[in-house]
């Protein structure tokens, strides 16, 4: 720790050291491979977006009480994006001329939302979005939620661990309406039952009874919310519950009358996926917006899709002990450097290794080699590479593999052999 | 084009389609390459920062005049980062009694500064930034300056095409103070040489002659700066230039007594790279900074590194005929749907071939197989599978290639081996 006064990170901000960037390259990497074993396109909108477009129709709590809002020098009041799907809207309604439809885009990238920082929740996030617009077919909805279960299969969770449950705002609609509560109050009630689980059941009770619901119509809800046979009533989740049977990931499915997710563009099925014993909050959430793309300027084309923040994930491989073990170095050895006369050869050494694709590092005083080796150890890099003037006059360099302890004398091109046998790519380019 | 009054995107910042977005990817996979070549680790810091992290050491121009600044409720003036050295020191100040020296990191995201859009310049911009900690040696600087020029090779960019233009601030000092410009003035003469290219001569001179410089001052200090053998008096220099040389890169260097950069914090050698031209700002810029992290809290920890932004690098390549084309679909085939009732027959068929690691769209809806062929095609999908009621009944596939036009009957397991063969990873997954 520093002994002078340290300029603090922001609260709710992380820091990725090595360690951590490892992990949220290896979710990278899962989300990519999924995404685009579906055909997905990668994509990305701004980070800053103007605060009206979050205004039109993602709710009262993420705009104003959530959301991080600067002023643009001209006055234009502008919001660090909570979420992305109005900005996916806002992109979708600008080229709907020349889109071929159905487009279907992912996206991962940074999110800020002024919460109270806690586990499993910072303001700055990352977040998977991936999105099917252009398609009214419940099968695009079934093919979504089945893109969720396929990662959480890649990511090592099963159906004993992890569960995604699906509901309908169009189903809930049509039984709310059967209650008497009609389309002006729908919205604050999705509201209420999406809180359900975040609050006391007094508390929950008192505030449905404030917003004007009956006692009875507040029984009948509570029962409505407990159905697990709902769904026979709905041929939309039959069929997005018969594509994900086709795919092969049922198992990770269930019916949850209580799910209606939190923001006002959902308008069919929608769905949160979580541990099974619900000890955390959502690993992602999603759902049908048929409207959003008319509301911020466009056309009417309708969108499913879902978004997963890297938290909480991560909380729950921990959790249940799946979370992998990588490697921080790139690095596959270390070339030392045997004393100062010899940087020239040393350095050149280096980059042949280089240009053979090789990943190595070089250490850059001829300090005493047991000191050397150390480094090479404490960084996780498994060989190192010596260089002394009998190797020069040889054309020869030895080569120590740090877990065996052992060492061999090898020409360059023996050298280049041996360690790009062994090299796994770290992160390889996405080209 | 909508028709309606649509939301706009925020002045300076851009939208990622999926062509734009593969070019992004490519450019971050050349960066990965070439880091980790060298043995440097991804680590990233957030992307907000308090304001007073700047306010230490980047300079007036950068904090006052072009950062994003914004109030926490809590009151604390917050900036989005318009460079990433700061945080970096920040970094390493506050692990410094755990990290294993020197330091070498790298990262690539996302950073803002409110400058006049135009063409190369944007708010929101993308920046390559890599450093080594923890090392006095000239060697480190030569290091580093290496990697600039092997990114530059690795891009396709020749040394006819591209110069990485060298010199010392230390040296710079030395020479100031030969012509009587003492330490106290010093930075504001560092803020004219850097201004020097971006002004009109005599308003360049008449800043000068007003921050006291007399005329004979002024004549030295030209001079001075077109004095191309300066390095020779600086065995800093001489160092960084064998470096570069036994790493094989010195045709991409240069000395340049013109470069100083405009950020206070640089303390030794300074570099920036250009077309030959020059017709374009600096692809990438950097320099030693030895205080920054005691600055900011820590201990000395000498520190050097560079930083590009996404920007000109694409103009350039664009320039030079040299920005790749590159696939915007990861899919590999079309999954067509013959028929309502062969839904799920069709939808297993693509997860099987997805289980196989084929990359894979399906069709939603029972359309003229024309007209799939058609999506297939506008997508650039090079492949379409067909499976009628006949193939279902014989256990077959039909598998179209669209650019030779050839169509075959097969079996899923043939279908498997054909498409697999040619498919290219668009955007591999990093481990």
């Amino acid at each position: 720790m520093a002994t002078k006064t340290a300029i603090q990170a922001v609260k709710g901000t992380r820091d990725f050291y090595p360690e951590a960037m490892a992990f949220r390259n290896w979710l990278y990497g899962k989300i990519r491979a999924i995404s685009e074993r579906f055909g997905y396109q990668e994509y990305e909108a701004p980070i800053l977006e103007r605060l009206e477009l979050y205004a039109a129709k993602s709710g009262e709590e993420l705009v104003k009480e959530q959301s991080f809002v600067l002023k643009d020098r001209g006055g234009d009041e502008l919001a660090l994006r909570p979420e992305l799907t109005p900005s996916l809207a806002r992109m979708i309604a600008q080229r709907q001329a020349s889109l071929v439809l159905p487009v279907r885009w992912y996206s991962f990238g940074p999110f800020w939302r002024y919460e109270r920082p806690q586990r499993g929740r910072t303001r700055e996030f990352f977040q998977w979005n991936i999105d099917l617009l252009g398609s009214d077919s419940p099968t695009a909805d079934g093919e979504i939620v089945s893109i969720g279960a396929e990662f959480l299969r890649s990511v090592g969770l099963t159906p004993d661990e992890v569960v995604i449950r699906l509901n309908s705002r169009r189903l809930m609609e049509q039984k709310l309406a059967e209650i008497g509560i009609g389309a002006e109050q729908r919205l604050e009630v999705f509201h209420l039952i999406d809180r359900r689980d975040r609050m006391p059941p007094d508390k929950w009770q008192a505030w449905a009874l404030e917003m004007g619901l009956s006692a009875g119509q507040l029984d009948a809800l509570t029962a409505l919310l407990g159905d697990s046979e709902l769904w026979r009533e709905s041929e939309e989740l039959q069929q997005v519950f018969a594509t994900a049977e086709a795919l092969g990931v049922a198992d990770y499915l269930t019916y949850d009358a209580s799910i209606v997710r939190g923001l006002d563009y959902y308008t069919g099925p929608v769905f949160e996926a979580y541990d099974r014993g619900r000890t955390l909050r959502a690993i992602f959430g999603g759902g049908r917006y048929d409207n959003l793309v008319a509301d911020v300027g466009g056309d009417r084309i309708p969108g499913v899709g879902f978004a997963m923040g890297d938290v909480i994930i991560e909380l729950l491989l921990e959790r249940v002990g799946k979370r992998p073990k990588l490697p921080t170095t790139p690095s596959r050895a270390l070339v030392t450097l045997f004393s100062a006369d010899l940087y020239g050869q040393t350095l050149a050494l280096a980059a042949s290794l280089r240009r053979a694709g090789i990943n190595v590092e070089q250490y850059l005083e001829p300090e005493r080699l047991s000191k050397q080796v150390r480094y090479a150890d404490r960084k996780g890099i498994p060989w190192v590479v010596i260089l002394g003037p009998d190797e020069v006059a040889a054309g020869r360099v030895v080569l120590k593999e740090l877990a065996s302890g052992e060492q061999r004398s090898c020409t360059p091109a023996e050298a280049i052999e041996l360690l790009k046998a062994g090299q796994v790519e770290h992160a390889s380019s996405p080209v």
